[in-house]
């Protein structure tokens, strides 16, 4: 077409795309899971099992409150909130969200601790940028969530990978930060309760964490994004509890706990009771970060302080009830299948890593092998361990309804006798 | 505090702010306006005259539609929408948008040309990021919106500015472009209805700036948020018409036209009957950057086809008749105060440039010192133009209620007599 009436420039065009943007997107979720989509087989008639997402909104078992719906709309109604934010977040959900995260802390955080964000992945977008200088670098956890790795690599920031240990309950392995760390690491990242691992971090851990954090001279970003899904033996402490140790940036949304991935309402909070993050121009550079970027919408952040401060509690308490229920088959199904090994019980946010036992399977290759003929086979979708750094692994989403993921662990189980080696 | 019981770590904290944000924030018009607010006497009893802003949503003559605040309830209230969008925009939102477009120009916008924004600043935060590659630059326009700037610093992508010629319309100096461009050269940006002039461009100036970014073989990239805002003898039209001489990438958003920025809802849009874009690998890259960044709330996605498609066109005619009427209230006013020239009168968006005949005035250094003082004495703000990049002239923005500007002219008119140079 271009040939037909308009050709190109004397000295062709000037513009061309970018390559660091098609390499850090690569690395998504999101990517490898619309590659197993494509995959499906069309004459299959049986439902698909998505067991590889992050968003459980559409499933019944899964909504949200009516609620926070009807406190968004009495946001919008009020007409308050229609203009432009300032770049922080509005004063009246920086103060409601400081409130309610203090509520967990031995000190009080201030509405200036707090700023708003368009959900939790602007913030990690925010503090991985302010980090990026050259010659610096970032210590990750593997396995982890990819969107780190996506957003250093597009801002030239280094990351190293420090081990999540199975048979420890997916600790971190603390001698290994020790051993990565040298004079341009400045910060750690946790994921707490654990994406993909299922874990909730002990109070011990944490105060450890903090600990070798502070005699490395770094601050922890703690991507508490899944806070208070946990929901088994051990309580969910988010890092802010150690400030006092160790400047902590935590990183969190309403996303998972109401389960409204969609509405975009995050936020970046410096658990800094020494004031050690201002002394070093990072409060500055959030500022200036947030100057240069869009905000969440301001009715949002105008519903934060009902959302946060009157949602009923047994909301909340219905949907821990149906996580510890899909948990618990998602855990008592992968014993039943040998191919499969889970090392401990998820007892928090919405995942569980399995273990491929590939020497007996027949015929798969790999995790995302496996994951890909599962997909064509059995209409199930599972995440390859590729995707957050652990081949032959597998993540597991157990927030589905509970029949479909009894049919989901059917169908593998069906798949993995029929690619099972023979004795 | 530091020092009680919680000593800093051997060697010091290693990670520090960064001073790229914290330049590159400086730059913007919010910055300007805080500091000026920051000027106002307290003591002065009367309303403050806000004349310095792009956000009219808070007074009662710009408020928006109800229609548009209901069609977002209804997608809210439907359940659809919680959860996380395609990384491009739903489906039925890009349908709505291509076509919405696509009456105003030659040909049919397909969804695959649109990707949706949070607001019109990440839709040029997009753009700036993909053309940022070492060596590059891109040619803005001087007065202009200094995001553009801000976003190029922040990306170290070089910019160098092109004039608007007040004796000529505002138009672009397309001799300048010319000598500006060399082979690094990428992009040019043109906004229309014009930010801050108040100008829309004529079909046949648009055409020749096609012609000519053609010739230099760069994209045009046509920042819209203000379109369908013009109210003058000359029409809007859209950059997108000339897609098949030169590909232009449109910037847009409702924030404007409904006059709901705080709802952030925009989209980039790729015009570009030819494929060029797809070619260069700018498509490519388009979606690796969304692929790695945030999203509009799902939910205002959902109630985008309603809003384009079915608000009731009393409420545009009422806005435009609005700035109509108080676009004439500020040109007219101009002219009764000698200090103060406005070279044509406004046609589109919400600003005006006037200048300063600092001659004429006494004890007035610049535009940064008659904004500083007439905030100290009047309450009036008033955006000085170095903040767009024209020194000793003033953005006046008459997007207020009539009876306001009348008053705040008044005021201005004072002011300048007071300050005037005695003959």
């Amino acid at each position: 077409m271009e040939n037909g009436g308009s050709p190109a420039p004397a000295n062709g065009w000037r513009f061309k795309g970018n390559d660091d943007l098609t390499q850090a997107s690569s690395l998504t979720v999101r990517g490898v899971l619309n590659m197993l989509m494509g995959n499906l087989n069309s004459d299959d008639t049986r439902p698909v099992i998505p067991l590889g997402h992050g968003d459980p909104s559409a499933f019944p078992s899964f909504g949200t409150t009516p609620f926070a719906v009807d406190a968004v709309c009495a946001a919008l109604r009020s007409a308050l909130f229609n203009g432009y934010s300032s770049t922080v977040g509005i004063p009246s959900a920086r103060r409601a969200i400081a409130e309610y995260l203090s509520k967990d802390l031995p000190y009080e955080l201030s509405p200036d601790d707090v700023f708003l964000t368009i959900g939790c992945s602007q913030a990690l977008e925010a503090i991985i940028s302010i980090l990026a200088r050259p010659g610096a670098n970032i210590l990750l956890p593997r396995p982890g969530f990819p969107y780190y790795e996506a957003r250093a690599g597009f801002s030239h920031l280094e990351f190293r990978h420090f081990d999540l240990l199975p048979e420890n309950d997916w600790e971190v392995d603390l001698a290994s930060v020790e051993t990565l760390c040298d004079e341009n690491t400045v910060a750690m990242v946790i994921i707490n309760p654990g994406n993909p691992c299922g874990n909730v971090f002990k109070y011990d851990h944490l105060k450890k964490v903090a600990e070798a954090a502070k005699k490395l001279g770094i601050m922890v970003i703690s991507d508490e994004v899944y806070d208070h899904l946990a929901f088994g033996s051990c309580p969910f402490v988010p890092m802010g509890v150690f400030g006092s140790i160790v400047p902590v940036v935590t990183l969190g949304s309403i996303s998972k706990r109401w389960i409204v991935p969609g509405w975009r309402m995050g936020w970046l909070v410096t658990n800094d009771p020494h004031g050690i993050l201002t002394k070093q121009g990072i409060v500055e550079s959030i500022k200036g970060f947030l100057n240069i970027t869009s905000d969440p919408a301001t009715f949002m952040q105008g519903a934060i302080p009902e959302i946060l401060e009157n949602t009923p509690s047994h909301f909340f308490e219905k949907i821990i009830g149906t996580l510890k229920e899909t948990a618990e088959i998602c855990y008592e199904r992968t014993k039943e299948i040998p191919y499969i090994t889970c090392p401990s019980k998820p007892e928090g946010s919405m995942f569980v890593m399995v273990k491929l036992n590939l020497p007996l399977l027949d015929d798969i290759e790999d995790d995302l092998d496996f994951c890909s003929k599962l997909a064509k086979e059995e209409s199930v979708i599972l995440l390859p361990g590729l995707a957050v750094g652990l081949k032959n692994w597998i993540r597991v989403t157990f927030a589905i309804e509970p029949s479909s993921l009894e049919d989901g662990f059917r169908r593998i189980k069906d798949f993995c006798q029929r690619h099972a080696k023979k004795q």
